[in-house]
């Protein structure tokens, strides 16, 4: 009987570890600030650069800590609802549901987190967000404003190392087709894809067609529309008084970098 | 000497107390789910309502929970200039800095929060904040958007009432200016006021011209904008694998209670 109890005990814990990730034996919770940068330059990406109604801009950033049970996006997978609504519209409140649920139904999500929009293709914001042993991973969203349904973002990021917290992190990003709009240029009309495409990359070359934005033959990959950095939070800087926030300046060297 | 240093203490303490506040001894932290609706619709807001380039729509909500030390805009004061970005552009970069200062120098800051921008007149958004026996207060903003400077906030609304957090609070917001632009309609262009003014509450009379966006001469009041909700989070509902979020279904009965 004892035995039984504990071989059922161990099963049930093997069943919650990640699947296909290195346990996370690093201590209980880490806190990272997440810089989102944009680069979205006329200067780098000339190709009917949004001028107006609306000009290039980010939309807020939503994201997610978690474990792999949960995934917000995937690269050649299926958008959800939410992740569809939030690449089309800036929608937020269904892929926030949709955390919601995974979280309560599968104990995989551990907090959301959300940034508020850039008003210029060039720009930058910022928040706070935690992990934890079990709930490892960062994913987040930014859509590109205008577009049909493109953005930005993080797939499942892990910030653990064995058994300590990375330090910090700087990801280039380029753009995502979330495979729910057909349009092909940054100001196309509504034109849903039916049936709905896979998440794609969008590349220099692909779509390979002319019409399309982000279409540069002569170059071999396009340059990072956008950057994410996390730098994790020295215990000093957390709790009372010494709040949440650590904004680095807006200086010229981190603007001059963009084109 | 040990007097002496008793009572710079003593006078230190005091003079760190919120002026012109109750004392709040209520436990160390609170959380709450900060729930924002829209209730921008063409039904309740018929003259000149935005319907495209961009339609009615709410930007990011970029709030703070602070002492009486700091404010993030008052009523008939001037809007700092990291309010008047937001407030015109949506940029929340110079306001988030401005924040930070506070909190650093003067200790007035426990912590900043934003949620995700609403794509619609009428709709939800939602995160969470923290607030502290000495940072009681919240404070936010949400542009309203098209506009020239217009806005919707909360000034330092004391959560804190003696010896504990309020339990649920629900408050219904009008429109301000915040008096660095002086367009009159939804949609009119940039035309910086010089010199600055005051922020100020836009009412169906104020400013009483026929040409003002929210006039409506036949009116007593402007129905409600937006509402903006707070319900404190139980501890069970903090913390591992409860995650922060705790989402209301986006049902009928919020909608249609807009018009």
């Amino acid at each position: 009987k004892v035995i039984w109890t504990v071989l059922v005990t161990i099963l049930g814990y093997a069943s919650s570890l990640p699947v296909g990730d290195s346990i996370c034996t690093a201590e209980e919770l880490a806190k990272y600030r997440i810089i989102f940068i944009g680069k979205w330059s006329q200067t780098a990406f000339p190709k009917q650069y949004p001028l107006y109604r609306p000009p290039a801009q980010w939309s807020s950033l939503l994201g997610v800590t978690h474990s792999s049970d949960y995934n917000m996006w995937k690269k050649n997978e299926y958008a959800s609802n939410g992740v569809r609504d939030f690449a089309e519209k800036g929608e937020a409140w269904v892929l926030m549901k949709e955390i919601e649920e995974a979280g309560e139904k599968i104990q995989s999500v551990h907090g959301i987190f959300s940034a508020p929009a850039i008003s210029s293709g060039t720009g930058q914001t910022s928040t706070e967000l935690e992990v934890h042993p079990r709930h490892p991973l960062v994913s987040f969203v930014v859509r590109i404003v205008p577009s049909p349904d493109w953005f930005v973002g993080i797939d499942s990021l892990n910030l653990c190392e064995g058994d300590h917290w990375m330090d910090d992190v700087s990801v280039d990003l380029f753009p995502y087709d979330a495979g729910t709009d057909s349009g092909f240029t940054f100001s196309s009309p509504n034109f849903a894809t039916i049936p709905q495409e896979t998440v794609k990359e969008i590349t220099c070359s692909s779509p390979s067609h002319p019409a399309n934005s982000f279409y540069y033959p002569k170059l071999k990959i396009l340059p990072p529309i956008a950057q994410v950095k996390m730098v994790k939070l020295k215990k000093s800087q957390l709790g009372l008084s010494a709040p949440y926030i650590n904004l680095p300046a807006k200086s010229n060297e981190i603007i001059d970098s963009v084109s």
